[in-house]
């Protein structure tokens, strides 16, 4: 096991809404997380402390964050400060991101 | 200017080794750096206080971190504590990467 190269094996999996999976790992200050949205999936609105920011990997959504709305594909960048109460809403198409916390999610492990 | 979804033109650009270019933004404790390696082109060794995680998100790249050493490729992880040394030596068919680092390195913003 390396602390610098983590393999597909080591990731921690959760489903975290149903049709929302993510496969992650941590370093000491932030966690990362990849995110597998199935087509028409929502990850319902929360909020909590740690900040989040991500990048779409594939396919598209729209994502509600504070009072703000944007469909977001592929390449697109996204921040979250920490208490923004955000939801995301996968297309047809489903949707797969990148998110990174700090400080790390414990629950997620 | 949205503060949770920046646009391609607000994005810091900065070129920090030669055929290594960043495109970057900053939430308020980490920062997105989204790094395109030409072909060939190396990340020298370097260290600094700040963590560093990323995926690969396309081409290939022999990373040394500490004293491992392991060729990436799309959609692997990595994890760079603060204060390891790192090198990054981009394949003949380059390298496109997402970096994250906490706290944000105000050098490129």
């Amino acid at each position: 096991m390396s602390p610098f190269f983590p393999s597909g094996a080591e990731l921690g999996r959760h489903t975290i809404f149903p049709g929302v999976d993510i496969q992650t790992t941590a370093c000491e200050r932030m966690m990362l997380s990849v995110v597998e949205m199935k087509p028409g999936s929502v990850v319902e609105s929360h909020s909590h402390p740690h900040e989040q920011v991500g990048m779409v990997l594939g396919g598209k959504a729209l994502f509600i964050v504070g009072d703000e709305q944007k469909t977001l594909v592929t390449g697109d960048l996204y921040r979250i400060p920490g208490g923004v109460v955000h939801r995301v809403i996968a297309s047809e198409e489903g949707l797969r991101a990148l998110d990174i916390f700090t400080p790390v999610r414990d629950e997620y492990l």
